[in-house]
């Protein structure tokens, strides 16, 4: 037994961290575009990066430290992603890190980006940033800044996870997505924080097993980027730690989180959950899940809230699963759309789907009646909002 | 050695055929919905139909019929798909032919539709419409308009294929498109008829064959409908064939209508062809192709005219094929934009690559320097209008 406490405000809940950022001039508003985690004493760190073959230069950065490293900094920026940049974009990050730590003791530093794809840093710019940083602030607020682009709200959660005992450990995060967002992630980058005593092998199982039914089961465009990054760093602080507890916590949180980049994906206005259920295996019920959460179609008659579930049908046939038309059942939240007694939907229930579809949020279900296999994707509608941010010129 | 001459008009120049449209009010405008192409005797017929798993009722009717079954009539209808309609979708294209065998000759008839998913066919009302049929019509025109749903130009396409010896024979088709062009193709129809003495066996081969570099290599939306269709049927009029240059006709033709499909994608503003080469292999090469043709966030790009590379290269590194930036060069036509040491657009090329975006057709190639695989894919671009027509209630 456990209890989960939502808590106020974001990072400042853990102990043992400090962070911030500031404006290099990068952002044309001003904003911030640069920041950094840092920690009293190398920490332990999990990471989980995108599928992309063509992985980030930071990432190559990170992979190239011997496993189980410990670090106890951070680099963040936004407006260009350093990927593409081939060995050059990777001497950057040194080279930078070679600057920075003539004022600051640097342990295996990491550098995170998401921004534009195929330009070199500008590393004078980034050095000429960081001597701006308070090294001793703890303000969640401004670190979350400095790596929104297209996010339209700031993502950031922070829980106490109480134990039996008595004894009690935080967690918190802070996250950017929009656009890109898609199975096997996406243009995120989302740092988890705690001061749980979690030994380090734990934590690269929990973050590995956690990304399956949070971000890789989210899609805002089916893209997926060069940069992808979910990290976890872990001060001990609290002393205290229990597993299942801490799976629950980082599930909760990072499916939130995941929810979130939905919810803000570019132009969207809708979230929706697509349970498929009584698939072959959990497998094909994740591939037709993801089909329609992917679908044009059904993305378009998600943002026109027409209860066509003649496209829902048609993705769900055309994802290569086992299906079959006279097992197959369509919900829109508890509303039946389609059974092989009821293909034709009618007014009063077409009346009941229609008016479900015009909420922020709710459930289409398919029940394929073959056997016990489950998955939930979540995705968003398609607008002219999300065609007028991707068409601008370089967005 | 053969030439191919380009003919007016399109079904009229295959001898053996009659066919034609009517209204039957189902289009509100009251343009064609209903038509049929019949032929003199019995003739051979050979058909690739979707791959989605809920086949329409139009397609099961179809495969009831015993292999290499001859027909002499087929029934054309839009607005309705007779698509998740169970057994009694099926039972109700007998019941149509069964009334319309009672004027008219009927050999195993085939019925093809496009449409809405989920409703029952108005059989009163088609067989209302086809007593309106003139039988002996030979009119390509109001046959092609029956089919055509969101089409914005009509699709016909006509062969004459003259041969050594002095000898030749006739291809034709019409064929309806728009959304939901597909790898693995799409809500397309498309009826080729010949009069060449082509054998049932070539028939098979060679429309088989056909479709992996026009139909399954063009896509509009990655959608798969459950009613795509193309069908070949031959009166053997000429009395000549060729194998060679019939496939050559077949390729053609299919490629050209392929690409009008593209063209008249719902909202589609350019037509662009994916090249993928040097990959490891063929399927390599298409699924990174496919990747391109399919991704949103380079359709859009596309549409505003960006020449943002990332987008392509992000795009096949997330595809899954084998690739490295060392070895990836990308051009839009003969532009340069890509290679690992030019990896920042210099404001000439990117002024180059912007015209060539400009044109209202062109090619993206990305050379992966892996192997000799290789694939083109053919897609469009996607803005508000796509949006627009499919964000209507029940487009």
């Amino acid at each position: 037994m456990f209890n989960l406490i939502s808590l106020k405000n974001g990072l400042e809940n853990i102990e043992g961290f400090k962070f911030g950022g500031v404006s290099a001039g990068f952002k044309p508003n001003g904003d911030n575009d640069l920041g950094f985690i840092r920690s009293d004493e190398p920490v332990d760190v999990s990471a989980v990066f995108t599928s992309n073959k063509f992985k980030a230069a930071p990432i190559r950065h990170f992979l190239r430290y011997e496993p189980n490293f410990k670090t106890n900094f951070i680099l963040l920026n936004s407006k260009n992603a350093n990927a593409m940049t081939g060995e050059a974009g990777i001497n950057d990050i040194d080279e930078i890190f070679a600057q920075i730590g003539k004022n600051v003791n640097l342990t295996n530093p990491i550098m995170s980006s998401t921004g534009v794809i195929g330009y070199r840093l500008n590393k004078e710019k980034i050095i000429a940033g960081t001597s701006k940083f308070d090294l001793n602030s703890r303000d969640s607020d401004a670190t979350v800044r400095a790596i929104m682009t297209t996010d339209s709200f700031k993502k950031e959660l922070a829980f106490r996870v109480e134990l039996e005992d008595g004894s009690s450990f935080n967690i918190a995060c802070i996250c950017k997505g929009a656009g890109m967002i898609n199975p096997a992630f996406a243009t995120m980058l989302c740092f988890v924080l705690t001061d749980a005593n979690i030994p380090k092998s734990d934590m690269d199982e929990l973050l590995a097993g956690c990304v399956k039914h949070s971000f890789n089961a989210v899609s805002v465009d089916g893209d997926t980027s060069t940069n992808d990054t979910l990290m976890l760093l872990t001060s001990r602080k609290s002393g205290t730690y229990n597993k299942e507890a801490f799976k629950f916590a980082l599930e909760q949180i990072t499916l939130n989180m995941a929810l979130n980049l939905v919810k803000d994906g570019e132009g969207s206005t809708k979230v929706v959950a697509f349970e498929v259920n009584g698939a072959l295996n959990d497998l094909e019920a994740e591939v037709g899940a993801k089909a329609l959460s992917n679908s044009l179609l059904v993305k378009t008659a998600i943002f026109g809230e027409d209860p066509n579930w003649g496209r829902i049908a048609s993705t769900i046939g055309a994802s290569g699963i086992e299906c079959c038309d006279k097992s197959l059942v369509i919900y829109y939240d508890d509303v039946l759309v389609f059974d092989k007694d009821h293909p034709e939907l009618d007014e009063q229930r077409e009346a009941k789907a229609h008016a479900v579809m015009q909420k922020d949020s709710y459930k289409i279900s398919c029940s394929l009646g073959i056997g016990d296999g489950k998955f939930t994707a979540y995705g968003c509608d398609l607008g002219h909002t999300y065609v007028k941010i991707n068409a601008d010129y370089r967005s």
